[in-house]
């Protein structure tokens, strides 16, 4: 246990919590529901950024920005999505405020009142749809793939940092077809990114569905989904690619011209990843010393604490130290040199163990006349020593060890927890006491659903895809014939 | 003339516009004074992003994420800065909508209003000197050296592309430190690396100085800009920096522990630099013809067009291009090889020019037998034909000539529309007939420079740092006694 942090054992929302705030990722700021993301969190989300945006530009798509703003009107247009998105929102009603007449600070200027009100962006489908309209007039024009990184706001009541917050940041991608099948597979193309940037760079494995109807994207045809599994037996949603049909193009009215000449409705998708795959990233691998980070993700890499009592120590280990530091570096790796006389080696052992950086080498006066490091690894707190001579491609190897063991782990985790059940007992009971993703079979009806959801607080998280665990067998809730099974969890 | 593009010198503001949104940069939103930055524009803002990014970077500045909202009650804290910015702003009130019950669509539910408006942040000093309060103890926990990219909103009333939106992007570094000097010390630094990305990225020569107290940020004790010469004459601010003083430490009571264990407020500065930088690329460098952009921060740097008849000549050409695209995106140049079809070489010829498009490369079967290429530069519209041999290395020495000439071409200009003037009648002919930047004398006061404000449109765009252009004078306009001249101009 560090800086008294509760364990996952003894409190998960609590540890989770205390870690988010204790490492310095975020915490929440003086406006209700709203994050600050601190300098160590925001470098995750950066190299997160990063990565997923090479994906996105490799596969043909660019960025674009649309307005922080949506008319009211525009969300009524479809019929679904105001359902969805409209109501638990921030609401701009005027547009300058004034000094209050006694002095006492600004009050709202009555007389600066919006004709129409405008929506902080909670997604933003509608306005950019509206915007298409213009963009595109023949087959020619299309495809269109763009992608928008920026923040929006979901008036949630119940929040936290990361997972569910009033603001976050995000990218949502919005792109145009001239066919069903070309938008189909652009979504399937997405959900492919999300997987391989979770499991690839996330260290976090994934199962990849489509969503039920209850819980698929307000305005969507179909909602292919990413679902992780945290450590404390709860899914959570990790990405979300939708194939929206013709429904936003409908509302909006935006029709191309064919190769064949014939006016048609365009295809749509849209599809997204947000800050709150940070807080997935915690949970999934972090444990009751700390955050645990894969390498690839992890804004300090390695760091070098010197160990030393005496100055000429220092100087002689701030040698070694630096040489190694560039040598790691030639390499891309990022590195630390702590060399700080503020604070004291065992203060930065457990400091950055706390803040999860993957590899520690600490170098001491009789590592100097050996020609070792002493090397630390955060996943599995080993020790070992190593003859500095070619350090960098041991520790280049050692990085790309520790990002593999840490999804093996995290796979082992969710085979462990992968509970293939056939009675609505054995059902409710695999959730109280061991919780995890449950394989069961579902009569395909939202009544099931929502009555499984009333009585366990477990959602349908994936429909397999491709068929995976069809075959026949009864609803485990309404005895009713169904033909595959679905994953069931309880989830954040 | 391209695309029935208005010239610059009938129509300077036409000319503007109509190349914003032909050449696919920028355009007007639904949503009023706010813009869509369209996938081309939006790629050279990523290219500014990245090189200003990588500079604070290298300066020791980390990124971090604050809220889009601040509380109304946080503006009143500092005196000057409510007056500078509670004004013109989007005032959120309410946080849901509901159906209407006459079945219209959402309305706002009158029973969500929030106790206390939210302003849709204009600049961010207020929520983060209010966080800062909690991370500041002691002189270990400074400086802090933090920078945001964010959206910003103030409501204008007049809006135009880039130069002035009512939602506009932007970077504001937000700094603390233990001392004035060292707190003055950053504000200059980044006023340095303003300059040096105007000059070396945008080829954008810039004048450094310090603003008269009426133009100053408002809440600073001292505000460092960089100006630039528009084609038109007109200056336009291109980045400031502001040394606060101990303002915002006051107005939100942030106090440390010295070495010397003594309770002190804390030192601040703040600086910034917007998407407006995006228009003033524009006005440096574009013609008559279109968009002219320095290579490093053209999205395209060379497009590859084949010129061919028959099929088979273009699969010659395609192989030849190819290797061509090859060796130059070896070398770090973006390269777009344009084989499509469905348009003409000579519509490519103009759609690149009219783009920007720095190099252009044309291939045809003469080419092929001859080993050659033939070679556009857009900022000289001059064509050569090169031997393809060594194309790569041809290329990129052709991409840093025209990024100097670009530099050389606007320095020349700023060097001849910089005037220096002793009298007001020449003064004013001067800003009639000219336009420009004009040296003169000022009498030090804010009624004079109102006056002249008042009388002829031009302010003070920058006192010059270094007391370049002191020596003895007297003020243009009340006459009184002068130590140093300073640079005049309407500005955008």
């Amino acid at each position: 246990m560090a800086k008294n942090l509760s364990t996952r054992e003894e409190n998960y929302s609590q540890w989770y919590n205390d870690l988010v705030v204790r490492a310095d990722l975020a915490e929440n700021s003086a406006v209700r529901g709203c994050m600050v993301i601190k300098p160590y969190g925001y470098a995750i989300w950066e190299k997160m950024q990063r990565a997923l945006d090479d994906m996105f530009k490799k596969t043909g798509h660019v960025n674009a920005y649309f307005p922080l703003f949506i008319p009211k009107s525009f969300f009524s247009r479809e019929a679904d999505h105001v359902e969805g998105f409209a109501k638990e929102c921030a609401v701009v009603t005027h547009y300058r405020l004034k000094n209050a007449p006694d002095g006492s600070g600004v009050v709202v200027d009555e007389e600066a009142k919006l004709e129409e009100e405008l929506i902080i962006r909670p997604t933003s489908e509608t306005i950019i749809w509206d915007t298409y309209k213009n963009w595109i007039q023949s087959y020619r024009d299309l495809p269109l793939l763009i992608n928008q990184w920026a923040n929006v706001v979901r008036w949630e009541m119940r929040t936290r940092l990361f997972l569910r917050t009033a603001e976050f940041l995000w990218q949502e991608g919005h792109t145009a077809h001239a066919s069903r099948e070309e938008a189909v597979e652009e979504s399937e193309k997405i959900l492919g990114i999300y997987t391989e940037f979770a499991e690839n760079w996330m260290a976090m494995p994934v199962i990849q569905g489509i969503k039920s109807p209850n819980e698929r994207f307000a305005g969507a045809v179909e909602t292919y989904c990413v679902e992780a599994l945290m450590q404390d037996g709860k899914a959570l949603q990790a990405g979300t690619s939708h194939f929206l049909g013709q429904n936003f193009a409908k509302a909006f009215d935006v029709k191309f011209l064919s190769k064949e000449n014939k006016l048609e409705y365009v295809w749509a998708t849209s599809w997204g990843v947000s800050t709150r795959l940070i807080g997935a990233l915690i949970m999934a691998h972090s444990d009751d010393h700390g955050l645990v980070l894969p390498p690839k993700l992890a804004p300090i890499q390695v760091v070098i604490v010197p160990i030393y009592k005496k100055e000429e120590e220092l100087a002689q280990i701030s040698g070694v130290a630096e040489s190694i530091k560039d040598a790691l570096e030639a390499k891309g790796i990022s590195v630390r040199y702590d060399n700080r006389d503020t604070f004291k080696p065992g203060w930065k052992f457990s400091e950055y163990e706390f803040k999860g950086v993957p590899v520690r080498l600490a170098i001491g006066p009789r590592d100097l006349q050996n020609g070792t490091v002493e090397v630390a690894r955060r996943d599995t707190l080993e020790k070992d020593v190593l003859q500095i001579a070619d350090i960098e491609n041991k520790i280049e190897h050692l990085l790309e060890q520790i990002q593999r063991n840490l999804y093996q782990k995290a796979l082992t985790f969710r085979e462990d927890n992968t509970h293939i059940v056939d009675t609505w007992e054995d059902f409710t009971e695999t959730l109280e006491t061991k919780g995890g993703f449950i394989l069961a079979h579902w009569d395909g009806t939202s009544e099931t659903e929502e009555a499984i959801k009333e009585k366990t607080k477990a959602t349908i998280r994936a429909i397999p895809l491709n068929k995976q665990f069809s075959g026949e067998g009864k609803c485990i809730y309404s005895g009713k014939p169904s033909d595959q099974r679905v994953y069931f969890a309880r989830a954040y």
